[in-house]
């Protein structure tokens, strides 16, 4: 199969940013339009790897996409992080005042909330892609409407930039996946970080004795999350990364917490990025 | 001051439903068109309590609304939970294939993203309200647009449903918190539940060491979610509710707890509502 890596949006995007930068080049790549898309493209075999947003600082994980993850079988290989940098572009000659409507990912537009509450009069709709409304924009020669993107989509379609760096929380770093159809396993390559998910009974303590186990293991935790499981009232799947120097130990502490838990699966191993 | 809840929403709105449920009667109710004009109406004494969506089964925690609460020093006095019901409703004679758009609240839109897939002709708007659409709707005799909203906004607002509970995840629980400027005690009401938000170090074992303070006090975690502080790596904040039965000894854990965190905040003491 042809190298191809698959994004949620197209060229100009912050999934094509964090491509350029993973894979140290200019790799090509194959643009969806959702996530749904970007998993079915690699089940489907259209695309090698998949990039996919899964946190950032302020709204937390995208849950939906662990999901995808896991429905599609598909294995957690890598991560990257990058600061994200929202600006606000339209057709060059227009000005603030013309703008009406700005649309953008849902993400992007909840990011510059606080830019936007200095101006009512602007609707603010969702779209499926940041880049991919410059485009429009550019394409359709739009008055009256912006988007929220990157400096690089601004570029990439000759869009103005009306205002730089509007999203509100200026150290706002978003976590992205590299996702496959293959399982990493280290031959040659670090690995020392994993994603877990498991399902617990909320019996007192059943949670402290599972990061009992961690921290015997030489295993540090960089992220819990516990989601209620409604059909099973008292019963909850907990989302942990968990980062080690030992991939033998790592080995050995799963083997406990498949008879600890229930419903264990690993995502994925691969090599931390956050240093 | 005049009792009055304030909502996220107009009338019909879900909101609004959870408010008629927790207080058991028809309370007035303050339409609030955000959840940052919800807290402001608090903070500005122009509602007593407010009603606020907190988190769900599919996109998991709204963290922007802990940063509400905090930033505006309220406190959680309470919690409520809905099954929610998502319906398709149009003008009265519009049909399925006649719906060109689709406006409704972001989390009612992702919630029903499934549904949507097979009909990629109609294009999913983000809006601030599932309700204020249906009413929308209405008053303006709107041709060719759709609402996603709950059978109580249809019925409000005389609109026909086209398609019932569209919504993907047929057990779709929704989270609720009641918010006050006023912190609620244990004087002669039920406190069995508590909101903590603390920031901790990654030294290995840190939250361990927390978590068994918890069991040592008889204190059940219910949620824990950890978030990464982007400003100081390898530093955590941690969202946390714990179910007791005694108030007691919630108390002599927060005093331990505040010496082996930084940062503890109590975000309310309630009475849990999760049976």
């Amino acid at each position: 199969m042809e190298r191809k890596i698959a994004i949620q949006g197209i060229q100009g995007s912050f999934h094509h940013l964090v491509a350029q930068q993973y894979y140290r080049e200019d790799v090509p790549v194959l643009e969806c339009m959702s996530f749904a898309e970007l998993t079915k493209s690699l089940v489907n075999g259209n695309a090698s790897e998949g990039v996919m947003a899964i946190e950032n600082s302020i709204a937390g994980s995208i849950l939906p996409n662990y999901a995808l993850i896991d429905e599609n079988k598909l294995q957690v290989v890598g991560e990257h992080y990058i600061p994200i940098d929202m600006n606000l572009m339209v057709l060059p000659g227009q000005k603030l005042e013309d703008i009406k409507k700005v649309y953008s990912h849902p993400m992007a537009l909840l990011q510059c909330k606080e830019f936007f509450k200095q101006y009512p009069h602007i609707k603010l709709i969702e779209d499926a892609d940041t880049a991919e409304v410059a485009r429009r924009i550019a394409e359709k020669e739009s008055h009256k409407i912006a988007a929220v993107a990157s400096k690089a989509a601004a570029k990439l379609f000759g869009l103005d930039i009306l205002a730089e760096s509007i999203h509100t929380k200026k150290s706002n770093a978003t976590r992205f996946l590299i996702i496959s159809t293959k399982k990493k396993e280290p031959n040659g390559d670090i690995i020392d970080k994993a994603s877990l998910k498991f399902e617990l009974e909320s019996k007192r303590g059943s949670l402290v004795s599972v990061l009992n186990i961690l921290r015997d293991f030489n295993l540090d935790m960089t992220k819990i999350q516990s989601m209620p499981i409604i059909e099973s009232p008292w019963k909850y799947s907990f989302f942990i990364d968990v980062t080690f120097d030992n991939y033998e130990e790592f080995l050995k502490a799963v083997g406990i917490l498949e008879v600890m838990t229930e419903q264990l699966t690993i995502l994925g191993t691969y090599k931390n990025s956050l240093i």
